[in-house]
């Protein structure tokens, strides 16, 4: 049975615990994180010092960017394949190792709000066919959905992935706060938000798009603007808004 | 049985057509286009000119934002409510009817693409108790959804709108580009989008933000920047990148 380790002890390392620990056709032997105190589940192994990190075939380091280079200067692994889970950082980041790879979700993940569908694709990358073979066994047996990506494709996507979602949610924030600051429950925009969203999955968003910007609706945007009094709202608004007008004018020539 | 009268052809007069034509309690009477050819339904007659509209209960002026004073100056009415359709428009641009209001969907509504849900919300308002009766019937009659909202709450409400949605899906089309430009199949980032909305409608937008931003992770922000080429997408990646900075080191204070 393939044998795992994990690092890390945040939003990204609670979701493979969760995955590994419940599934039958793998052992996750144990766990090691920096944090003084955590919640290990009983018969999971938590080492006290990376020192005492044992033998795995896979060692999974789900910790934040800037701590993937220290963590895996410590690192002492004779065999097995070593992989971090970061969309922005190349995989020769971990060149010391004999065996090594990236396993990356494309997905927006947080301890304390569950995740709604389990089948987002992982991006993978490995130095050789044994580290390729490794992390594709466990994601087989995983059932996860994945794809060979290199680095320079995966920072590409990992920007496509903070576009979609961070940017994206911010913009709601920026929506949500403009609404109750007049009084008016951010739920009334939620019947927009999600045909918004079946548009983009099921059209070309250039095709779809809507709005003063695109009709060149000058008056429309200047109403706007009056309404608005953060200056980072305003900043966004006429960026966007902006973009919006160059695009389409541009489509026309 | 209620009598309306359509004013437009766009994609919000189309909307309307399909809904009011196939509603067996109310009647549709006619509609009226300054186009010069429409495919209207067998059985509805199509007004040549302004002048030939007839008595109804309800004129619906479901024409661009530019066009709604053009079109009423034009309308002879004597009795009767006149409503317009726009998010941004006052009601009183109507004052010259005696009865008049407005009839506002929030949702993004196009001819060549179907709505995937159509239990959206309409804003209305109206200038008297007689306007807003004739409005609530027809409402009820085509078991719509509606709250009463003033002028200015609907222009705040549309700005909300134009916020996620017309912003949320140029930021995928920006998405979408990036990917492609590299050989990415943008389906790639549909689970997360899809994961994205589902957060939003679930939680507070604050609560679940993530990414290199919040993380000041100027780092991959830095990697990001190096891969945008076009200066729209710069500008926008910058600016909602700041206000994300901003936002979460002042929660800090």
């Amino acid at each position: 049975m393939l044998e795992i380790i994990l690092i890390g002890s945040g939003n990204l390392a609670c979701y493979f615990l969760d995955k590994l620990y419940s599934n039958e056709k793998l052992k996750l032997k144990g766990l090691y994180t920096r944090k003084k105190s955590f919640d290990c589940p009983k018969n999971l192994k938590l080492y006290k010092s990376i020192n005492e990190i044992e033998k795995a075939d896979l060692y999974i380091i789900a910790v934040s960017d800037k701590s993937i280079i220290e963590i895996s200067k410590s690192l002492k692994v004779n065999s097995g394949c070593v992989v971090h889970t970061s969309g922005s950082i190349e995989m020769n980041v971990l060149n010391k190792f004999k065996n090594h790879g990236v396993i990356y979700p494309v997905q927006t993940i947080s301890k304390k709000n569950k995740l709604n569908n389990d089948s987002f694709p992982f991006l993978i990358e490995s130095n050789n066919s044994s580290s390729r073979k490794i992390i594709e066994d466990i994601l087989n047996i995983s059932k996860a959905n994945y794809h060979y990506f290199s680095s320079e494709k995966r920072l590409i996507t990992h920007l496509g992935a903070v576009i979609s979602n961070n940017f994206v949610n911010h913009l709601n924030y920026f929506s949500k706060k403009i609404l109750e600051e007049h009084n008016i429950d951010f739920n009334i925009l939620k019947p927009l938000i999600k045909e918004t969203t079946y548009k983009i999955n099921k059209y070309n968003p250039i095709d779809v798009q809507t709005g003063p910007a695109i009709r060149n609706d000058i008056s429309t945007i200047k109403k706007h603007q009056k309404l608005l009094s953060n200056s980072n709202f305003i900043e966004t608004y006429n960026i966007i808004s902006n973009s919006i007008l160059k695009l389409y004018s541009d489509e026309k020539l």
